[in-house]
């Protein structure tokens, strides 16, 4: 390790699809850069471990350390106070997409812990919560970073901020911001005019090759794309209420919306074909396709989350498998936008997203 | 201004196209984030005014004071003198394409000077030059940023630095980095098929419209595009020994190389019109369009410069105007790389990469 390695001191809560990888890139990270992370936290739904000197955990075999000695989680409270006499820099890295965890957020940013997470629920909750996290933050001089909550590891909430910063206008975003739609509408409505086969069996596939969640109707409802397009709409600028305060398209059948198992969901979906089936001869018939798209015009804060029919040229219409695309339309760009587009999710680069943030707090750490 | 606004201070170098909107950027930066810019010396080709007591220069009026009561700028190494006892964070902003300048990097650096900067002439000369000036910033804690040195402010370098830094393995990069050729090559052969015009009109209109250099050669030798690669390469890790240690096609005939000037060059350029004419034939016949791409494999350290026959689903067959876009393949991507696309050359957005390595020093800092 550089004899310039910085020291910073970290606790991880989560250790699933996302937190596991980023557990392991943490204990690479020192090859790549000079940082030595004192891991002193480590959180699972069930189990904690801990030592009350800030002992450092091993991290290659944190996991297991914790599933062996691990204790009963404390509460988020006692979280707080145990981090809060830690040694500086102290991150807590959030890889849940728990709503208690993120409403808790401004008491560790008031505390001086710092934060990164690719959890949604925190930017995209009430503005009053967003707003009282920020200023968080603010008022105690320590740092937020969330790249991984839109786009994963891809640089969009970062090059959003420096707009922002640098005294650009954002006027108008737009994009594909689900991996799982993305995926959906590149295959039932293909931009080679091919037909594709039924939406159920569209969806029914995206389900096998594991690009929805268990229960596609947690996709399929759009809310996940609505978190996305409140949290890009704020760090532009705009003060969005909530994701349910603007128009947002489920895919749902009314009738279908609950009270039955995913399965039983996916064998109904196949009543309601009919429907998807004519807005895409819709579109086709035109040379155009299908795709779902989430929007915002920055100056009017109007947002609104569905179903599009787009032509061909449009940056949408030509993704593929289940990569996201952003559009951002600013002053200074013009007419035509800056455009990102990759994986979207996936726990490599949803990872590194989150350990970008945290090079990016020891970079700004005296 | 903020009550917690940060102090830095700032030396300007190059008050052309790029230089004066970076001023104008700086004058209103405060309004957008808590930072206060003192400006102690601004230079241009022959004039240069700063005042021995490091007292600031109002910046809206600066280039006016400068011209009105500068004097002969004095000698890089005079700049370095004078910089080296300022107070800190100080930066030098390099608005020039001057060698001589890049070649003084070094010094500045390891006099605690930081630098940002869109000349490429630095990270694209000789890979001695790049190391000694990663090394003088390593050794003396001083920052070096060069966003805009390819694709302007388009977030290129940040995201190939975070990938590196977070342990990703950059595997291969391609783009059309040229936003005069991007707009030659989308007018001449166009993705919808139209034969558009004859190759030397094509050149012609892109000088009327103001898209190339004042002598179109400058542009059509494609050096511009091989230091861009020589830079991407090397901050992926790849040591590229110069631009010119790969294969870089030139669209200038070698009949054309010299002797003559930029109109009648234009003229001359027509009798060569059947060269490009049956290229462009050979992949329009079979469903393909022309490009001029960039490429290295970083692995085998490959790199290449020159017109492609691509497919029309190639990130690079559907931009539009001058548009400059970026593939980046990386471990962790996989299959589908990482794409950015966007406005590659103007002022604005130039400068606003300079602006925003600013802020980036000025957060790191102490």
């Amino acid at each position: 390790m550089s004899p310039h390695a910085r020291d910073v001191y970290i606790a991880v809560i989560g250790t699933g699809g996302i937190g596991s990888v980023f557990i392991d890139q943490l204990a690479n990270l020192h090859k790549t850069y000079p940082v030595h992370i004192h891991l002193i936290y480590i959180a699972m739904v069930d189990k904690a471990l801990h030592y009350a000197d800030y002992r450092e955990i091993d991290i290659p075999t944190a996991v297991e350390a914790m599933e062996k000695h691990g204790a009963q989680p404390p509460s988020f409270s006692t979280v707080v106070n145990f981090l809060k006499d830690a040694p500086r820099p102290i991150i807590m890295a959030d890889n849940t997409s728990s709503q208690g965890l993120a409403d808790m957020y401004p008491e560790f940013l008031r505390n001086g812990i710092s934060i990164v997470t690719p959890n949604k629920k925190a930017f995209s909750a009430s503005y009053k919560l967003w707003k009282n996290i920020m200023e968080a933050a603010e008022a105690h001089e320590s740092f937020i970073y969330h790249e991984s909550s839109v786009g994963a590891g891809m640089p969009i909430i970062s090059t959003l901020k420096d707009m922002v910063e640098t005294g650009d206008q954002i006027t108008r975003i737009e994009g594909v911001f689900s991996g799982t739609l993305s995926f959906l509408f590149n295959q039932y409505s293909s931009i080679d005019g091919s037909q594709g086969g039924e939406w159920s069996e569209t969806v029914r596939l995206a389900k096998e090759l594991g690009y929805t969640e268990p229960d596609p109707r947690d996709d399929l409802n759009g809310l996940d794309v609505a978190r996305k397009v409140t949290i890009l709409s704020r760090v532009a600028g705009c003060p969005i209420e909530s994701p349910k305060s603007f128009p947002v398209e489920s895919l749902i059948p009314k009738e279908l919306e609950s009270m039955m198992s995913a399965d039983e969901f996916l064998d109904k979906l196949a009543d309601f074909d009919h429907h998807m089936k004519g807005r895409r001869h819709a579109a086709h018939s035109v040379g155009k396709v299908l795709r779902y798209i989430g929007s915002v015009d920055i100056a009017t804060g109007k947002a609104e989350v569905g179903v599009q029919i787009v032509d061909k040229s449009h940056p949408a219409a030509n993704l593929k498998g289940s990569d996201n695309i952003i559009s951002i339309y600013t002053k200074r760009y013009g007419a035509l936008p800056l455009t990102i587009r990759g994986a979207g999710a996936g726990g490599d680069v949803t990872a590194m997203g989150v350990t970008g943030d945290l090079l990016k707090i020891v970079k700004q750490s005296k």
